[in-house]
């Protein structure tokens, strides 16, 4: 067997932890699959005296993760730091410099500096390794990168944020409301104490910025993604959506248009007999669309630190047996075009709209005349009682509309609100088809 | 840019077609992600003179494919040919032998002589690239190979025939008997005029086999694996399965369990709110239970031209960078061990049991009481009028169990059979959980 993989691993959070436990615990598995040993020479965190469970005697302790990234019998950087900024950034940059190949499953570090470290990567002949950045234990990087090479992908969509789904389909299940949900997410574990970075969307917004680069061979630009939270989701759509066939998700969307690439993490509805309806819970999953082989779609556990560990361990292997030779985002960083997003307002699809329409005399015919100068047909149309509505006169009214474009909808939207036959805003979920 | 990597290609059906298609239309995208252009440099088929709608212009035409597979322009030899002899056999062995890499999508050839061609390849310093082998266009065996390369499997499982999930999904969505479903999928083309390849899970078989040997390192032996079809799955098996809460699936299931490997092609109920579920038509899927990441499941079209081409070019693309440097299993082909079956009558799970009483006091206490003798509990019972049953006095009881062994639920399925209060043969369905 040929000589042993030496590992610097700068984290040992909970992901760093199970890694090192793998790697130990499993060298024998491992090194069969690797083609010779790995093994971790050393490590870098913050706290060198706290207790995680693992046996570091007989491992090189670094306070500075660069000097651990640039160490002599360094041969392979994880980076499980997190963070966009240093000391992660620094590291790493140590690391390919050196000509050394880096595992990460920090998503943060990618969106911001994810083209300029390929290039690093690719000028110094190594390469980067981040099944663990997307969607955790899923091997959806891989499929992107080597699976589909054949293929021109059209789109790439999914459920990238366990904690949106999780609380979503509590909701669903239960009849809860969104701040329930979120309050025993928070129990559980499952939400941080400030949400935010979840449930706007902002966590999925990071994981398809790096999809879409490897999708469509463009630039990472995560600012341009158009951004659309769950928070405004009420039980009232979700009811709604049941009864017309469908489920919200917060789905992160990149697709190929004809006037550039349009990436958006909104609210969504998806059909009921679709398998991405099918995905409940802390799941995640990522479907592709590509020319050749039709529509894919990989489901698991989004996060966790042993589904992590997992995907940490794969690029482990496939770099020990020399592998990866695949470009870090499947053509070479100084090939990848300028992304050039597609306007939000030129969307095509079909559209879910809730309006609480006071109940009088020509109010529905009034909104029915706004969207029919639109050119807007509708599939189908649900009236009801407002839920919860002793303190007013209006009516839920839903409607589903056929493919039509954005900006019409707005167009519509304006002149049903300019009318004053509605009492609140209009809600608007983008229905999405596989 | 380096070398191109120059291809053989054997068999020029509807898939070999694809494939030459793929390679030459899409010559640039290939190029750029593959590190060097991809080139067909020789071909062979049957009917030389056949139009396939490509054009073979510059392209050597063979006669014989072992003389393609060592001829000295060729690097690697795509073998499209299908069947588990010769000539499939011989050609690879001969490409093999020269030290040039295989990718094929003969799943029978790898049922048949896998472990045979793995050591082959793996003693002449090369390798096999089988991605179209296994469910089509779905990356797999890049998964299991690759991506998972940290995991102890435990299980792995899927729905790995279109044919059969077609059938199953139309029978259930339109309340057609299985005759009339198998006539609509040979109508479409779905399914063979002779269907008992697909339809009692030989199909499946072939497929499991080779996950099972990837999943848990041990040689293949599809001859163990225990076959039941799906012809004998009644509308009343999916409608007792829909009020319970299930949906059967034609899965084929590859366990590790105390006393060896179980392998199991057979009709299978899976929860509703089981992604595997939701899987619908022609799809296949297949899940990889791992000791890191937990369940992770693929979807995707498992058959057809365009998807099983996108596989191939994937493995094509691997190969042209140099990657693939993975054993052909996994593990070494020398380390392989042997498969050690474990015996069905030992299977643990949950069963669906369903028998026509005879309408007479005491015969569902003597059903009940042989249950129980045999240790085994009941999670739910339910009785009805039996279907189209003018001329009998029975009465359907559709019986679900706990958790229990098959030897149980087969000695209380015979003690039944002989107190003589049922009118047929008991249909008896395994139930398989996330």
């Amino acid at each position: 067997m040929s000589q042993a993989l030496r590992i610097g691993l700068a984290g040992l959070g909970t992901v760093g932890a199970a890694v090192f436990r793998l790697l130990s615990q499993k060298a024998e598995h491992v090194a069969v699959r690797a083609g010779r040993p790995v093994q971790v020479v050393g490590v870098c965190a913050r706290d060198r005296g706290r207790d995680r469970g693992i046996d570091l005697s007989g491992v090189a302790w670094y306070d500075d993760p660069a000097a651990l990234a640039a160490a002599e019998d360094v041969d392979c950087f994880v980076e499980l730091m997190g963070g966009d900024g240093d000391p992660a950034h620094a590291a790493v940059r140590a690391a390919l410099t050196a000509g050394k190949p880096v595992v990460t499953a920090n998503k943060a570090l990618l969106a911001a500096h994810g083209v300029d470290l390929a290039q690093l990567a690719e000028a110094n002949g190594t390469t980067i390794g981040y099944e663990a950045a997307v969607a955790g234990g899923i091997p959806i990087i891989k499929t992107l990168r080597e699976a589909v090479a054949g293929n021109k992908v059209s789109r790439v969509y999914g459920i990238l944020n366990g904690t949106c789904n999780y609380i979503l389909t509590r909701m669903e299940d239960e009849g809860l409301s969104f701040a329930d949900c979120l309050a025993e997410a928070q129990r559980l574990g499952y939400a941080e104490a400030d949400p935010t970075f979840d449930v706007e969307g902002h966590d999925s917004a990071h994981k398809l910025a790096i999809l879409s680069a490897l999708a469509f061979g463009t630039k990472i630009d995560t600012d341009s993604i158009h951004l659309e939270g769950i928070s405004s989701i009420t039980l009232e759509d979700l009811e709604a959506a049941e009864e017309l066939g469908f489920r919200v998700k917060l789905l992160g969307v990149a697709r190929r248009t004809d006037t550039g690439i349009e990436q958006r993490v909104t609210p969504t509805m998806v059909p009921k007999s679709s398998a991405m309806a099918g995905i409940h819970g802390v799941l995640n999953a990522v479907a592709v669309d590509g020319d050749e082989v039709g529509e894919i779609m990989l489901v698991g556990p989004g996060a966790g630190s042993t589904a992590t560990a997992s995907a940490v361990a794969g690029d482990i292997v496939d770099i020990a047996r020399g592998g990866m030779h695949s470009s870090v985002f499947g053509i070479p960083a100084t090939e990848l075009i300028d992304y050039k997003p597609a306007r939000m307002r030129a969307h095509e699809g079909g559209y879910y709209i809730r309006l609480a329409v006071y109940d009088r005399p020509g109010a529905f015919a009034a909104i029915a005349k706004r969207m029919a100068e639109q050119s807007i047909s509708l599939e189908s149309i649900m009236q009801k009682e407002k839920r919860d509505a002793q303190d007013t006169k209006a009516r839920r009214a839903v409607l589903i509309t056929h493919e039509t474009t954005e900006i019409q909808v707005r167009k519509a939207l304006e002149a049903i609100i300019d009318d004053g036959q509605i009492e609140d805003q209009p809600q608007m979920i983008r229905i999405e088809m596989p």
